[in-house]
């Protein structure tokens, strides 16, 4: 056993690793993956349940580098441990098509549990993982058969401390006590502008114990026997979260950098790292790992033999609950029930049939309803506005810190934290999240919202009071560019639907959808439900359709109008007698816009200009549509306080504007 | 003496005028005005500083109401203590064109420090207040002569609390020891979703320590000695801000709805408000302020004989100081040098002859250079990207606990913290804040960039790294959809310059600007200087013109472009040889949409309708500009981890696209 590597070699790989691949690619950040090596050599080696085979394996850990610039950190361990991380692929650190990206992409290289770099978001999703094995746990643990057992471990630095989003997500995390979430902080004393005294005098281990975790303070970063006792107080208290207080050197071994800034950034310099290598008795050459060295940290045996002592209880509990485990099966598959397309058309049938006037946002609640009992994966919520976003469904459970078992989260007035909390569900398998607020308020957790859509998660962001027509709360609270800048993100679904009908189809779609987020938009004022024929109820799908037409053949003009103001198109059309106008109702632009052009051109003729687009939001995406021909109903400035009604008629969204603008064209 | 009304009583005007208003309305928020009134009563009538006739006097106290939705508290007090605030705008509540919106606006009625609703805004808003307070006081205030000396004070309820910008706020507000800042938090244990104890567990006592803070735990909000008393030891502390945590009732009075969520956010009904006013033993009628009581509340001899001792001082001081009071003077009525424009225009005119080529993220940092030392009242920072943003420039002093007199703010890694305390530095006056981070971290800060548009606050938002142009770090850092996010935003204005000449414009306009933010975006990498005569030179301040024609008359086809993607254009109309083509520079898309129709008609003659757009961002916004028949050479997916050079010819954005394109349509 003499022979074994030491702890510190072993850590020492990664630091080697680490300043060779940021040194080749001259960018990267070398100090974070060097002051966390011992850690995560402690965890990685010593306690991180997971298998290099089968990255996907339900029941692994998940590991969260929250700090993601210290990218090279988590490639190291990859590569070591003997994921689908070649020696190739740490020499292309940073380079276009490599599995290797400047910050972790999630999908690009097996074992990226998340996307991160963008501070703070990481620890939020590693709080919604955690949170997700508790739901998991509660819902399909039965005595005597435990299959959903494991922790969730994350890396946090300084920045993650300072966003606010830390402060959320931890504060949730306290409240449900996520026993299982363990976070190590690399309480390195350094940010980018250098010692962080200067902007941030946090008692950090106070903080945290205020929001209700266990906190392990001062242990010694570089110190594996410390770093190991911490792990296991740490996953001896199942009732709170975890935090690890790191004291840890930014560079670790980089004789004239560590301990600096310098050390955060940048590459270290090719004199620097041969220093850096003999300070650390480091004798191998770039990206050279010796055979000792690897097979210590190679994991594969031992991942395997963890993953099928799982998969035998695994079998035992099928054995005894084959329904449960069928459904524990499609749940981690993130397969729907087979007939769930099917029922929910039904429904949408019964919606036009009934053709009830109702807020859309009462009408997300009855699909809800609807479909809520064919999914028990939901995991809904809001940020303290149920009953106002209506998230709330008859099924619906409140998830404790005694009781997990349920489908539903009061984020509290959380709204970034709920939504990369969201995102970790969704990360972690086995869910399906939606969460709503306000839609002004997406903005407080807007970078959350892009992340779902980078990483192509299928998160549900449920949105309401939609324009001025939320009224007297003024305009902090009206959205005007909200809209706009969901549809402008890439990989997004925005639906903002114009009746119970299309409010439907919107969940339908955003259930059915798997590499994506969908943004659901829905109005507090009650929206009459449209007639449709079978063509036009199939075409909803498809994001934009033919609503009406006054006439036969190539309308003179067309309206385009979504959500609330396809009622004010419609009667603006009926207005417009001897014309024939065609609404085009488009709850959904991106969907649209991915049709064939035959379909595109066939509800918008190219050779049709007078276009009038209608929508109580921003006036200038839609010229998009309507061209420099056209002419858009919209806003072009904030809202204001007052009833609906009297704002649609201040701001000039009427039927009558909309009349006009045709006729001035026509 | 007997016959002066109680405490309670003076409380509860504001009870009844709140829940009156709220009733009329029929829409509002009466539990956090009936809660906190009595605080209010014992801050507004024994401590706060202020002169109701005068609501601009630079050294009043602040107030500022971070739950917004009580917005009826602030009104009655407005309205109690003498401010232009009349019964009949407390009857007209949250209807059109009143100045007492659903929430504070502020502009709208005299005495709103800022606009607030979305929670934790206004405890950031008055973080920055009261470092406005401090720095100032360092700048201004001389051995015998302080003139700079007020409180600012913050009410804030479970919302603030558990919104992550009340941890980046009051986290830098601890470290950077704001003495002056006295906050109350409204502890009633009630949030929209109900009792808070189920997402809400926070020791906020022990939080509030942790970052410094003295915290007053325990004060009964009801009882007004106890509230008194704190206040005292509040202000007794002048080296930490101080927390008072109020226990209060939610809804105070009202028998069948105190303490509970029902209280929250509706109008209680004609018949609780019966009860109410039994259980309080206010026995007048609606919208009645009985005169003892409106006497006991008015504030205007005091505050005319405050404001007129503080005037006497202000005079002894320029006496003595007549260059700082002048300076003093200047500054708190936002004027700018009487020089300034002359000076910026003579340092562009060097810039253009000059001809450097740099990224633009230095040839800001060169403006700064060039105009930081005309303009004292410039507040910089950076949230931890000093070194990156280049925020930093020659005359830079960090602002400390010790010592506030400097001019520059390490923010740390807070972003909507930072843009929110600038947004109070702003409102506060007196200072010209700028703040950097990286453009697609804008949207961490997202909302607090909507606050200043919404309140026409003319705070400078530096972004640097605005594209796939910023390389290796990948698609969280780079942005698509944040240029056209800000440019749809009401009252923005967006800068994105080509050049050293472009960006030093920007600065100038931005600094010029009163009305409303310019957020100021620029590039990483080195982008050329591009040729231009003195017409070109002037015409750049009308946020587009055309930079260069490759022939004479109407040009046979338009290029427009911003930024970086400038030289891409000039390069294809370069290579489009024998055609007549425009290139159009369009820094800023909301100047160019400013100006008559007229100079747009002769930059984008409406005849031209070959046009084609380049921007490293999403294509969708430019069809604004280029309608159904032109192109946009964009970017319609997220970008990736790679050298810069590699990703714009992996994404198609070169110049050889924008020719093809414009081919296309010739």
């Amino acid at each position: 056993m003499s022979s074994a590597p030491a702890s510190r070699d072993l850590a020492n790989a990664i630091r080697a690793l680490s300043m060779d691949a940021v040194q080749k690619a001259n960018s990267g950040h070398p100090g974070a993956p060097m002051g966390m090596a011992d850690i995560a050599e402690v965890l990685w080696r010593g306690f991180l349940k997971h298998n290099p085979q089968d990255p996907t394996w339900a029941d692994r850990d998940r590991f969260v580098l929250s700090n993601g610039h210290g990218s090279m950190l988590l490639y190291s361990l990859l590569h070591l441990s003997g994921y689908g991380v070649s020696i190739e692929d740490i020499k292309n650190f940073r380079q276009l098509g490599s599995p290797t990206a400047g910050h972790p992409e999630y999908g690009d290289a097996p074992g990226i549990e998340t996307t991160t770099g963008p501070l703070g978001q990481g620890i939020a999703n590693a709080v919604g993982m955690a949170l997700a094995e508790k739901m998991l746990a509660g819902q399909f643990n039965r005595d005597g058969h435990t299959i959903v057992d494991h922790n969730t471990y994350c890396f946090l630095g300084d920045g993650c401390m300072m966003e606010g989003i830390s402060h959320e997500a931890c504060s949730l995390a306290g409240t449900l006590g996520l026993g299982k979430l363990i976070a190590f902080y690399d309480d390195n004393g350094i940010s980018i502008d250098g010692e962080v005294e200067g902007w941030f005098t946090d008692d950090t281990v106070e903080r945290f114990r205020a929001y209700g975790w266990q906190v392990i303070p001062n242990v010694d970063g570089h110190n594996a026997e410390e770093v190991k006792v911490a792990i296991e107080n740490a996953r001896a208290n199942t009732d709170q979260p975890t935090l690890i207080c790191c004291k840890t050197i930014i560079g670790f071994g980089s004789p004239n950098k560590q301990g600096k800034e310098e050390s955060h950034g940048a590459a270290l310099g090719d004199d620097e790292i041969a220093l850096t290598r003999k300070e650390l008795g480091w004798q191998h050459g770039p990206f050279e790992i010796p055979a000792d060295i690897k097979q210590a940290w190679d994991a594969s045996d031992t991942g395997a033999a963890a993953q099928g002592e799982w998969q035998q209880r695994f079998e035992a509990y099928k054995a005894a609950y084959p329904e449960l485990a069928a459904e524990f099966l499609r749940r981690q598959a993130g397969e729907l029930p087979a007939d769930f397309a099917e029922q929910a058309d039904a429904y949408i049938r019964e919606c036009q049939e009934k053709g009830e006037k109702v807020a859309t946002r009462k009408a997300s609640q009855n699909a809800l309803d609807a479909f809520g009992p064919l999914l028990p994966e939901l995991a809904g919520g809001s940020a303290d506005l149920a009953g106002s976003n209506n998230t709330l469904w008859k099924g619906c459970k409140p998830v404790s810190a005694e009781d997990a078992s349920g489908n539903y989260i009061h984020y509290g007035v959380r709204e970034f934290g709920m939504t990369a909390v969201q995102n970790g569900l969704c990360l972690h398998g086995g869910l399906r999240p939606y969460g709503g607020t306000f839609l002004v308020f997406m903005e407080y957790a807007r970078n959350a919202v892009r992340m779902a859509a980078l990483m192509h998660q299928p998160n549900i962001l449920v949105y309401t009071h939609d324009s001025i027509g939320l009224g007297e709360d003024g305009p902090t609270h009206q959205p005007i560019e909200q809209i706009a800048n969901l549809r402008l993100t890439p990989n997004m679904r925005t639906w903002r639907p114009c009746d119970t009908v299309e409010s439907a189809v919107s969940w339908k779609k955003a259930i059915l959808r798997q590499d994506g987020p969908s943004s659901l938009i829905f109005s507090r004022q009650g929206l009459p439900c449209m007639a449709r024929g079978s063509e036009q109820l199939a075409a909803i799908e498809k994001g934009g359709y033919t609503l009406l037409q006054t006439g036969e053949g190539t309308p003179d003009a067309i309206i385009i109008a979504t959500g609330s103001e396809v009622e004010l198109a419609v009667k603006a059309a009926e207005a417009l007698a001897g014309k024939n106008i065609r609404v085009v109702s488009m709850p959904c632009v991106e969907e649209f816009l991915a049709q064939d052009a035959a379909y595109q051109e066939s509800v918008l003729p190219s050779s049709v200009r007078a276009r009038v687009a209608v929508e109580a939001a921003i006036a200038d995406y839609w010229y998009r549509f309507v061209g420099l021909d056209g002419k858009v109903v919209g806003m072009t400035s904030f809202g204001a306080s007052a009833p609906a009604g009297d704002l649609f008629k201040h701001f000039g969204i009427t039927a009558e504007a909309v009349q006009g603008a045709v006729e001035s064209l026509l």
